[in-house]
């Protein structure tokens, strides 16, 4: 047998953009998912015990370069042990668990579209040196915890982040909850703490999924507190096609100008389970003081400034292999 | 079923050379072909549709850097659909066409010994941000057609790269013909233009093979216009064993000192189908004012000086997996 | 059939570490062995003959990073020739064969616990541009030989590293011998000389293994002559358990100072043939001229400063896929 499976996704799409220096053309990588190579494998080590690896490096398939800022294995670098019905404890660079959380009730899964992609709602995806213990499913109860190493000069805590995630999965119903703190690099910051709370709802004809976010002291700054919020319907159209609506908003407490907010439409045709087109529409509303633009997976959005919406059609594939 | 291909070449060749500061004795990576790693695949998806996507990573095996200048993914990275007897439609970091016309016509495939490989005979190899339309054969006709986006400031056309290559087999007789426009990146530049004709014809007892190229506006400089031209013959002596000889020229207009040539003679010995072993002995006649030196696929030629003559003997293994 | 196996190690570790600033927690890669992802294959190509390649990635991953410093095929780049019963012919990056021979002596396999890897007994892992000859097992005995070109310059012998191995194995009892001259840089150095000796013998109760070495002009500086010794014992405590125990010492000629020991024990738990748990706890003894500290086969050590000692506790799995 063999130890190794080799995976991916291949996402490139067209975009047009209007952003604060006019129109502009591109070819962006990673619309509705990063696009990424992995490697990964499990050994049955007998009682239910089973080791685990994953490496997965992220990809910017418009230039050749690497993701994540040029990080080799930017996306995934973790081993551990999973007893089957118990859970697992991994040693790695791994998710965050409030990211993991947010990716599955972002109704755009934090690709083309989201309010997460363009940075309305705030997110990290990952963490170096951390330990992430997963629980099992239980009754449709999941939990996980992480502990990430700072590893900052003489300090067993600056840089640490410590995460929780939680969800539920009742058939139609789901819900999520997840808590995140990131330690103060330094005496000049202060720790960042996250709470999100999500839930969504499967009608049949369509679904509804969102959630809600407090941030206090974003980025280690003790003035800079958010509240924020997405939600977004997803409604099968055909055997084939989804038609998709969200929306997002962010605002940061006593600050003039902090609002911004987008609003997309989407539509994802599946060739087959493995590779799909999409179309996406987002514009986003930006405050007096503020220039988030719609940034997808990892494609850039256009440029911004200021004050200044943006809007940008985004028309691809997604090829997972 | 596989969705990945793993595929590559490792090619290394030992060189003695001979350049403007004495002989040096080198170990070189991509002798005949660049050392690469490479994962592919295709997807079904009915009716003559599939997807395919493409990475590739050129390597430096002598050293174990990346190639392409420390690019990961510097070779290939692109997704796209084909339909069968019509045709594909890529988007990515694809070869630009006058470079995939080039590399079928030239003796040396734009390898040891190649006039390309020399910068003699101008060619770039690939563009980023690239949308590549290619024909399936109609009668031995093949079109292929590129537009790459230069995706600089708040341009559209700046840095942009539009190819147009085609090719026509008939048997024994092979032709090609291929357009380039490098846009200007900026107001300090102007357009480059490339017009490239090549032929074959397979006598049997032994193949000729070559083209001719005009420049105009080499690297965006209004004043630097070349004719160039390479060609060869390529002699099957054995079951496994080719001799080849070839040479390339190539000289700026009204600029004294800029005429180099370069004259070739190797043998390959086939071990397999995906080994062989190559011996390319090589000499390049600078002008006075050029510093041509002798480059393979991707390794490194003798050092080189203005007007000074350049030799190089290369033997080496490209093994492909 | 395949023509490319992937293979590789995820290894990953918690380390307790006390050194020179406090006591440190952190996540580190490469315990036992450094995290690698690696590509290889043969291909037969008849009468006893081959060709094979390897390209070996070294990974951090404690943070997705490369290995090596940030190369990206750094632990191995190579193809070559195989006469089966006769030997093989490499060209590319390679292991140095004083490197290969230590690493087979070392009780911890210059991994966590190991002398080597503090760098209290010294060595290099690999040479660029090498061409390495490698015997078949004759009567047990087997042979290498590399020269590795150092293309620095104008110069066909600065920076070149000539190596030699031996190794010896009959039944319980293995001896091995390695040389290596690493030429001068330029003007300023001086080349430096390896000499290591090394033997091992396997009671069946346990194994002792270990060596001695002798260094002349390390780092190419003509004072600084080390004389430096490892050794170890293994003891197999039940089917899956193995305690170990070692020591590694090294003293610069005629300084003061210069005197460093380490002393490890460890335990290795096999969950299966692929996968082990282990535990190494290991203290180092510096002079007051020495800095060495408890890095494992890719991991950092604690923090250290003159004359500090170090300690580590490192816990870990290692996963082979």
């Amino acid at each position: 047998q063999n130890a190794v499976t080799v995976y991916g996704i291949a996402d490139l799409y067209l975009q047009y953009g209007q952003g604060s220096t006019g129109s502009q053309l591109s070819v962006q990588t990673g619309g509705v998912s990063g696009s990424r190579l992995g490697f990964k494998g499990t050994e049955d080590l007998g009682n239910g015990l089973s080791a685990q690896f994953q490496l997965e490096m992220g990809i910017n398939a418009d230039t050749g370069s690497l993701g994540q800022g040029g990080l080799a294995w930017g996306r995934q670098a973790w081993v551990g042990l999973n007893q089957s019905g118990l859970g697992s404890l991994n040693l790695g660079r791994q998710n965050i668990p409030q990211y993991v959380v947010l990716d599955t009730f972002d109704p755009y899964g934090t690709g083309a579209g989201s309010a997460a992609s363009s940075g309305i709602v705030s997110t990290t995806s990952r963490a170096n040196n951390s330990i992430v213990l997963k629980s099992a499913s239980f009754g449709g109860f999941t939990v996980q915890a992480m502990t990430a190493l700072g590893e900052t000069g003489t300090s067993n805590t600056a840089s640490n982040v410590y995460g929780l995630g939680a969800q539920y999965n009742a058939g139609a119903f789901a819900a999520g909850l997840a808590l995140s703190q990131f330690k103060a690099a330094d005496a000049t910051k202060v720790d960042a703490n996250y709470a999100l709370l999500t839930g969504s709802y499967d009608f049949g004809a369509f679904k509804v999924t969102g959630g809600v976010q407090r941030v206090n002291n974003l980025g280690g700054v003790a003035t800079v507190d958010r509240t924020e919020a997405l939600a977004g319907v997803l409604v099968p159209v055909s055997a084939n096609g989804t038609f998709s609506a969200g929306v997002g908003t962010g605002t940061t407490e006593d600050l003039a100008g902090s609002r911004a907010s987008q609003y997309t439409l989407g539509y994802t045709h599946a060739l087959s389970k493995r590779t799909r087109l999409y179309a996406i529409g987002t514009v986003i509303q930006n405050g007096s003081g503020t220039q988030y633009t719609a940034g997808a997976a990892s494609g850039a959005g256009p440029t911004t400034a200021n004050g200044k919406d943006v809007s940008a059609l985004q028309v691809g594939i997604r090829h997972a292999f």
